[in-house]
């Protein structure tokens, strides 16, 4: 089983309540990468320029993620700047310097066209149908998208949709998606346009998973603070693409586990800033937290109630 | 086993996206009687001026729910106008007239004094108070609050709260009690003010419970529409309370489930106007939604994930 992701790999300048982090790793192809790294080998499509730091590169390597489909262009890398004030909701975006990742155009090595499982990180819609026709035999082809595209690119998302058979978005890019308040009504609509699986992020609240006809509802894990929630989408997504390919078959129940072991990496990954937290983590950490998800949510039947 | 609340009765008129309601029976009181009288026989304690329909009197005694402590004042019943957009977690009110609601001062029988489980709903501080130090042997008291009493009536209101075993208020609530922007800073707060379980309603986000140590995370029901969320804080009670008086012991597993039964009852009244739903509602539609609950957040534990 392999795994591949195309997307951002950035240079990220933060500030939140708890402090700042200048030009730390960032991009969702890095966060999605290292996360998904716990359960599987990853292959990484993506584009840094002349000034990215050597240290980066070794960090990944050091996971085991496939550097074969990295480009290094003339010009910068990416650069994020953006704050978070305490409703850590919400990204308030300070400065945007696509730098080379303006022009990228993912180019996928052969090695890496026999993946199994694909991961569409936030890129252009026809650059993410692209990379979805390239892989030869795909079992799983994941993506996600933003309202710049649903806004700017939407028949060309929903033409990339059609290859897609799970959609991973925020909750108001449900709705701006459907272009539909009902959340429910938004989800049902979506999965006519090709993905049999749509998972909505909706941060400190969880995630809601719509499959056929059936609804999970995951909670998210009580911290006492969210430190610094850059990457949380995109660990969420590295770890459920992960775990789904370990798994022999896509059935829905493993569907709900991917999601409780994204919901775990997410909530490891806020804890620090960049991937600070990642770095330490250990598979035994993740698994106790997956135990403590259940516990979160359990109650017992009831047999009758008189 | 018996139920006493205190609280508002009124006449409500409200606008939703789906449609209006005109000086429909609401108050909360009247929505907490209702849901927990589906488990238990309920005492009811407020007041209602002299223009009060005499069809909605009829409809609680058919529920076997006890209007000894009915006051009939001289003036007007409590009117509240609101209207929902559709971001329908937020009431926006547009008239209030407190009328004989404004100098309610509860009067509680003598034969409601050996109540177990008192439900205080949101009524001053003060009166709150009073009303607990009456009940001779109560098992649980409850309540709940608002924004303007912890504005206005701070003190009063946390020397209220040594008396109370749960308190039931929503997530704005529970960080401007405590004054703590973190959830679960502000819960673990709170808990050591007196109540020993905080169960914080959040609408379509669900409810977050807190136990000595403990957390528990129930889903909102997926509806496709909320038709009118009015009344659906004091239904949660109402249902959640109701179950609580079915047990024998109150321990943190019975709570969980009241809070499904909770969840459960308020999914069902939000789907029309005022109790126009409740009116129909079966006890085995509360238990087959109480079993869609259970699939709703059901997911398989890990045995190990190589």
């Amino acid at each position: 089983m392999s795994i591949l992701v195309v997307g951002s790999i950035a240079l990220d300048s933060v500030e939140t309540p708890f402090g700042t982090a200048e030009e730390a790793l960032g991009g969702a192809a890095v966060y999605f990468s290292y996360a998904a790294s716990f359960f599987n080998r990853v292959r990484l499509v993506g584009v840094i320029g002349k000034d990215f730091p050597e240290e980066h590169l070794k960090l990944l390597e050091g996971r085991n993620i496939d550097l074969a489909g990295l480009e290094r262009a003339d010009g910068a890398t990416f650069r994020w700047k953006g704050r978070y004030d305490y409703d850590l909701n919400e990204a308030h975006t300070l400065d945007t310097q696509l730098n080379v990742f303006e022009t990228f155009a993912p180019k996928i090595p052969d090695s890496f066209k026999d993946s199994d499982f694909v991961f569409l990180a936030n890129i252009q819609p026809g650059l993410q149908l692209q990379v979805a026709e390239q892989a030869s035999s795909p079992r799983v082809i994941a993506c996600d998208t933003m309202n710049f595209w649903i806004e700017g690119a939407y028949d060309q998302l929903r033409e990339t949709l059609k290859s897609v058979d799970i959609l991973i978005i925020n909750d108001a890019e449900t709705r701006e998606l459907a272009r539909e308040p009902s959340l429910v009504k938004a989800a049902r609509k979506i999965l006519e346009w090709g993905p049999t699986t749509l998972v909505v992020k909706r941060g400190e609240f969880g995630v809601l998973m719509f499959h056929g006809s059936s609804v999970f509802s995951a909670p998210a894990y009580p911290l006492e603070d969210v430190f610094d929630p850059t990457g949380a989408g995109d660990t969420f997504a590295g770890g459920f693409m992960g775990f789904l390919s370990t798994q022999e078959e896509i059935t829905e129940a493993a569907i709900r586990q991917a999601i409780i072991f994204g919901s775990t990496l997410a909530s490891f990954n806020v804890e620090d800033f960049s991937l600070n937290r990642m770095k330490t983590l250990e598979m035994q950490e993740i698994l106790d937290r997956f135990a403590e998800f259940k516990l979160l949510s359990h109650f017992e039947e009831v047999e009758t109630t008189g």
